[in-house]
């Protein structure tokens, strides 16, 4: 690939991802709404709100795939959600129709479904049930990819990350982490098949406690390969276990499904 | 019931309702963005702009239950939609958090899932195949009711309208008819129910040419009595019937699935 | 069919059934714990513990068909459940099974899968949920039904009967409701079709709202007539609806879910 | 339509429906390998041998529709079924594809699922379970039907008759029988549907006593309007139950499934 | 855990846990109505008779979880295993349910759907297919807890054993096989997980040759490390392999199924 | 085994399975209608065209087992895929019927499913999507198998075989790959299971790009070895990776969809 754009560039995971996809483009696009920090040779850097059209188009002029993990990543306040991941993934799509149609990797999120049990073991077929703001404005994502998908063949893998983190900070991703080199292997996966289609992805690693079923995508070919039970005796000796009526212990999105409603100012 | 909210009152669908819905509640309240004419005596009117979360609070004070037919109901632009559909369904579940959660009608539509073909038969967990932005956006709505259910015990009727229309006016209508007297009849149901949950509903009628199963909401002890098949004669002597190729023969969202993507000013 | 044994034909259901049945065999064979009444002609009447092996061998001996109403209905002591419902069905297949095998209509019940919600809408394949004591014996009949056929080819209908009564007392009974006369063509039906099996049969009558499919039971041919629908407008006269969080109003076994488990004395 | 071909026409079902076909076509082209007897001013006959690919290239040539009731219809040596209904259904395809492809009814058999025993429930998804060599024969018809389709577009309704017959002449006709007046209506809203794919259809009446769903097919608004049942007394009356250990009460196929693999001369 | 209850550890199985289980629990509190030999210093001993309350009652009293081995464990009289597994049971939920609801493993059995054939893949929603009074008895026992589970909150995990021995002995076990060390290793993640629920678990290793599919159990993280094919050669060196019409080679439940019904005295 | 007879045994396939097939059996008894070159001391050569019934019959004589490769293995003329893969294999199957019915292995192709695309993750129940006449044949010999099964017994093991060849030499094949030793090995379960039944098996190795799910196989213990991945590097060096509109890439029966209805002389 020449060029890969990367949103949300300086957000968390995007930080992490920034290093590791060096290997997938010769160039690589990266955008934030804050700063992007000193750019190296490889890169680009823009920054860009995604709510504003204008910018949009700019940021997707030029690329041959878009990994997007930009806008809103937990419960905030709606307007928020509504600028950066509402009308910010309606920008997306439309820039990237707009030129060429590169195939788009859209970090959607566990939350569209935390509301299903830790003991359901779910597919990629399942009803939605998010959790908060957050993960509706997830659902919208994933519903106007498929739009974009079934009216113009856009492609986009809808990857339904857990916590792709250095390592799990909690017992409940002891189910839902994902490992970075996972999440770098899967998006090499995605870019390599020569149809994608727009399926949905579980965003997790190769982990001994799984709640979600990948076997819809083996076509994929991905295997990941880090298991979060490496990391079970340093949880049990540095974090409490959960009690047994803790959300984190019930609900696919733990802590989330308390969240309340964030108040507008 | 002591005062019913239906908002979207001056569209189409609103207006047919409207006399019918007096047998279910001793007040209606009426609301649209235009005009609604004279009311009755049994009937308040508002002028409110869904968008408005001031207004939409006012408006929703002191209701029991809530038909809501308001917000843009066919393709547009997306701010608009964004508005009325998106912006306005956050408000509007909002203002009955705060008012007792009165119980929702909430008119979805067959847009939701238009890009499934005619001779797929979908009951109410099919994912979404929506056919523009309009169904995305009700995807979204779709999506936001069953968080406000799960994490407060909202209750809402996702009811996805095929075409509730005097009669059909084309024959891909002898599959999605719904007459507004079986429409009566379910909110009937609806607020009969001693417990709702957040169930999806297709709206048809009882019409011959099917596609849609309502058997997961059977506990309704919803009937519709109308069939469609009534109207064939007259649909064959005064439309065309649509070529093999035609959307209108193949989508189960009929042409909008070749709507174009509205163009901002 | 020349003789018919009913058991349990002093109870609720037995008396309504006793009449009826005449239809369908020259001789009913009638037993219960407690005094049946004076018997008609073509009757013959048996006091019977259902616990006692010798009486059961006797009671069976010479019949060609069983409609086994008996033992314990309600709720009850687990001693009691145990003599009658568990080692009296025992008794009863062993006592078949020593007979030639003649088919049986078991008062299996609603109660076996009491704790799924109205909203669930049930096949004959689902597991158990069982709402109390009573009910877990009716799972435990059921699983040796289906052992006896298994193994020894003994036929029987397990009829999972909702609430087989003159008409429905409570808006609940709207889709549990079986009228009598139904009851009797289903009988009619299972002691009809060359080969039975063991089928799950759901005991419902034609109701609008309705809980359970029996599509997977349509080759009895069995075409319930009546609909509780007809009551709704007494019911509402006489019995105030349920409240939303009335187990009435959520589970399938209604306030079964809510009895304690009985004190043995 | 102008010209329907009906295969078979000197058959048993093709003579039964020779006259009610009139309604759907100006004219009739009734092929058959036996005397098609004398010919009304609408229709044309034809001698064909349906191994013959240069006499069936004929008989097509010039037909908007076809209902292929040609062929063997029982249990039969295999050269002869392989002649009849495997070269000679490859024949017909490949002559509907040089002349424009017009739609086919095709005459398959619930012969293609005999082996299901009468207590299992189909949908028209379950894998194939013949019960001789002419059930093979039409299990082939089907596959080679569903490749025009995916291959080329050619449309077909795999129409899975039961017995279609002037009225049930045994017990298991009370769940097979299809009436002639229903099969008629069944290719009406064949030949009416805009896009007809390439769908199993099981050819049953509105039986009470039923084995298959057609719920699948709902897009067609196919209803049936007869049922075996009214004949049952007569049928209780004349023929003696099947016992339950022979095939008529077992199989779906019914006697089909002790059929001998006919000898070769 | 400070005190874990084994029942039944007397037994074959029993006396293969009893070391094993010492690194789950301060104190083993074990129990078997035959003599226990010796008790080490962290090991209190129990005569007990499961079908007598009181003796059951003292037994639980202070126990934070239970591994319930006990009762009849093959096929056997009635009123053997009505004591034991039925009455025996009962006390146990309810010596339960008086002591604070302690997590329950019950060893349940592949004997309650023993009838399914070697070619089937099951899932833990099927229904049963009991092999025997033992097998129902097993099924009684999973209805009870589900029950506890439904009304009260007691958590159990529903352990269908297949064949827990030192090796497999015969071929049918290179299916069924479990090795204690997994055994170990389930009954730990059981007590790790901080929600459990009612759940089926399969018990058998990592063999090869699966006919249970343990999907729905992920989110235990249990992961069985040993795996029958092990032992293959060897078996085959000293065991004859299976007729193909032996029930060890048909069904699951492997001999049982052809265990007669066994005379009381 | 005594003696296996392999049919198609100088076909590319059938070259590479018999030196491997030595060890399964003390007499190899080798077919082919082209010369089979010079023969091993173990091996019986037979010269054999498939469609004639009596060489049929003496080539299956004295076989303990049978591997069938032979036939049409491409997209051919039906007359000669009709002579060798329907007629051939209905000679075939009462050959086997009238001696003794060894176990047969059935070559079968993935051609049967064709049409699905890659991204469709395919269980063994799926409905036939055959890509062409070569793919017909194939379910036609997978419905005569069944029939056989169902009405006499005999065993089959259907082997949707992906591409059995020394290694990929596409892209598409890095999912249908099967390498020859795995083969092998599936073999040995299949003759080596007490019970086979008639089950479909997918003939893949174990690929990390997979389409297929061999699950409800799990009984017979087959775990494949190899991983055509390990041969991606060499593809992506020296084959073109596929454009995303090749059907290549789309369909899971690859190029075999566009191929044509090969003209009869």
């Amino acid at each position: 690939m020449k060029r890969l754009l990367v949103t949300g560039a300086a957000g968390g995971l995007g930080k992490a991802m920034r290093g590791r996809l060096k290997s997938v483009a010769d160039t690589l696009r990266l955008s934030d709404i804050v700063d992007l920090g000193d750019g190296q040779p490889h890169e680009e850097l823009f920054t860009c709100d995604l709510g504003d059209r204008d910018q949009v188009f700019r940021l997707v002029e030029g690329c041959d795939g878009i990994v997007h993990l930009g806008g809103i990543s937990v419960e905030d306040k709606f307007s928020k959600i509504m600028n950066a991941n509402i009308l910010g993934l309606y920008n997306l799509y439309e820039a990237a129709r707009a030129n060429g149609m590169p195939r788009i990797v859209f970090a959607s999120s566990n939350h569209t479904i935390g509301f299903y049990q830790q003991n359901e073991y779910l597919n990629g077929d399942v009803p939605f049930r998010p959790d908060g703001l957050y993960g509706v404005s997830k659902c919208f994502g994933e519903a106007l990819a498929h739009m974009y998908h079934d009216k113009f063949g856009q492609e986009t893998a809808l990857v339904r990350i857990g916590s792709c983190m250095e390592k799990p900070t909690n017992h409940r991703m002891l189910s839902t982490w994902m490992s970075r080199n996972d999440f770098l292997s899967m998006i090499e996966c995605i870019f390599r098949v020569p149809r994608l289609g727009c399926p949905v992805i579980w965003g997790c690693s190769n982990n001994d406690a799984k709640w979600w079923d990948n076997a819809h995508v083996s076509y994929l070919g991905w295997k990941p390969k880090d298991n979060a039970e490496q990391f079970r005796a340093e949880l049990d000796a540095t974090v409490p276990r959960p009690a047994p009526e803790d959300p984190i212990a019930i609900y696919q999105g733990g802590p989330f499904v308390r969240d309340p409603i964030f108040k507008e100012d």
